[in-house]
């Protein structure tokens, strides 16, 4: 993805391993620093995932991933009964730092089934960083595709409207929905962005700092302006990622999606849905789904930046925590016009289990 | 409405006039510090509504219709050509602070018609401090009336989700749609309120901050969570206020009604509007509505407590003010179950000129 710094435009990955070193660009500091936070223990990788250092499904995925490699390093000179027994803990770690997202357990599962092949821990370190190398480029390639398919759904003229942050800061690079916003923008297609701010974590910020780096005209609006635009005929196409897609279609994203799909759907404006394939799980049934509840601390207070100071602080919206917090909702899938792959464009009825290539 | 102040329940009203002194419930410095706000001068009455101390449709057509009085006190010993003159740029100085709520413009007109009827500045003086006091009155006993109609709405049970502040902070006292939610709490029924947070000002905050003095159990979520609890069959109804009803049953209320009006309708809940004769203008029609747009500063930025200094703080949340803040927008008559004034239950279709007893 490209980044702004100094008046000179660099080429960045949102995550990437260097040796036993993870990097990430940090979630927290953005949009008012460009950091990069690095972690050089499986311990502090999974605590960045678990403090949103590095969000999105796909970004977390990887993560834990580069996460397990460094693990399997990390005890490389055990005896091996000992070696696995703690790589299947640190494994169940990974998996508990966000509960929601499939892409974690996704990619988690394949690195332990890369792993097992191993003779010897040594051999299983080889394997971790290879595999998860490997994890991080197919992601990122996923991702340019997404983009490359889906770029001509948008039109010159009217707005785009999307949810939370769907950027290159969710996956490796070049993002989901943002993905195919970046393409259409790199074919020279006219048109806005309108970017919900997506209480209560503000991703908005995110995506508002990737689009001015790419330089694509857009504007923030609060969570509560989104029908307001689809109703007065400014929005040509939602666009929006997702934790989790059912075989079913039915689709596990952000707090507020299912509201922009009714939106949507009431003002006749399609309503698209963009994820890797790693994000797709076939097994797992819509009755069956457990939202996550965060802290309500998240809706009663909020992180922003004193200019003055220069610093981030955390100010009290109200005085009592007396609040709900859920983070993700389910869009079913009669909402949802289409939804695009790295692979392909699916059509309604779903039955991913028939429609995946 | 009751007021917790050390330990002790307080009756307190709004807004009210003692002399030629405005007394109102600082809304700004809520719910973290109760404060009164005096204005001495018209100006500083039309400055308070303008930087929204005082906020809600009826509430500043009160304050406006007070401070008209005031102006009149200040200007008494002009002669009278000029008094008038004055008075006429006063009146439209306070239609312009808000240009949305149609309860200011209603007031104010109230107010000139009753002035005009004076032969002399003294006695116009007489006229408008009896005329606000009425008009305040009215307004207090039509948001009573309101809650004794609407309360049998309320069963025991479900949640009861609302939207913004409707409540005795954005009338003379009692509120509108939170007046039914007040006196079904009265009959002891039993229920919940969701209160939206209702971004970009956070009229949550002075909703959840009433229903803590009335020791109403309630959740505030995030305006992106409504869609979620009433798909998942915790709502049992929905009430909001409006800003301004039109003639045919449209009604202009808070940035995000619309939505929430749409999400009620998908999933058959019953989409209430709370408010008094005085919010509708049977005169307007919908393709005549402009929609007042705000600095887009107050999305990028928000003022919330910093506990360890114990003061209000402004903190960024975009580098960038690029932001779109409309902050009404318009529900069309189809999706509202009913309509409650003070005096009647109104059920669609809508033909308010018709209708109104």
């Amino acid at each position: 993805m490209k980044v702004k710094i100094d008046g000179r435009t660099l080429n960045y990955r949102n995550v990437w391993m260097e040796g036993k070193t993870i990097n990430m660009i940090d979630q927290t500091r953005l949009p008012f620093e460009f950091r990069i936070h690095k972690t050089n223990s499986y311990k502090e990788t999974a605590e960045a995932i678990r403090r949103m250092q590095i969000r999105g499904a796909p970004a977390i995925g990887v993560a834990a991933s580069y996460g397990l490699a460094q693990a399997s390093l990390e005890f490389k000179y055990l005896e091996p009964k000992k070696f696995w027994k703690l790589m299947e803990e640190v494994t169940q770690e990974f998996l508990n730092t966000r509960p929601t997202a499939v892409d974690l357990r996704n990619m988690v599962v394949r690195m332990l089934m890369a792993m097992k092949k191993a003779e010897t821990p040594p051999q299983c370190v080889e394997i971790a960083f290879n595999e998860s190398q490997r994890i991080a480029e197919e992601n990122a390639e996923a991702c340019k595709n997404i983009g490359l398919l889906g770029r001509n759904l948008i039109r010159n003229g009217k707005g785009v409207l999307t949810h939370c942050n769907t950027g290159a800061l969710g996956t490796v690079d070049y993002g989901t929905a943002l993905s195919i916003i970046r393409f259409a923008h790199y074919q020279n297609k006219s048109f806005y962005v309108l970017a919900t701010e997506t209480r209560p974590w503000l991703q908005g910020r995110l995506t508002s700092w990737e689009l001015t780096q790419e330089d694509i005209k857009h504007y923030v609006i609060a969570d509560n302006a989104a029908g307001y635009y689809m109703k007065k005929g400014d929005v040509q196409i939602v666009l929006v990622g997702a934790d989790r897609i059912l075989s079913n279609g039915d689709v596990i994203n952000k707090i507020g999606t299912y509201t922009l799909a009714t939106l949507a759907r009431e003002n006749k404006i399609p309503f698209i849905v963009a994820a890797p394939t790693t994000s797709i799980d076939l097994n797992l049934k819509t009755e069956d789904i457990r939202i996550e509840e965060r802290d309500s601390r998240e809706i009663t207070s909020l992180r922003g930046y004193n200019k003055e100071k220069h610093e981030f602080q955390i100010i009290k919206l109200y005085p009592t925590d007396q609040a709900k917090n859920p983070v993700f909702d389910i869009t079913p899938a009669n909402y949802i016009s289409k939804i695009i792959t790295e692979n392909q464009i699916i059509e309604p009825p779903y039955n991913l289990k028939k429609q995946l290539i």
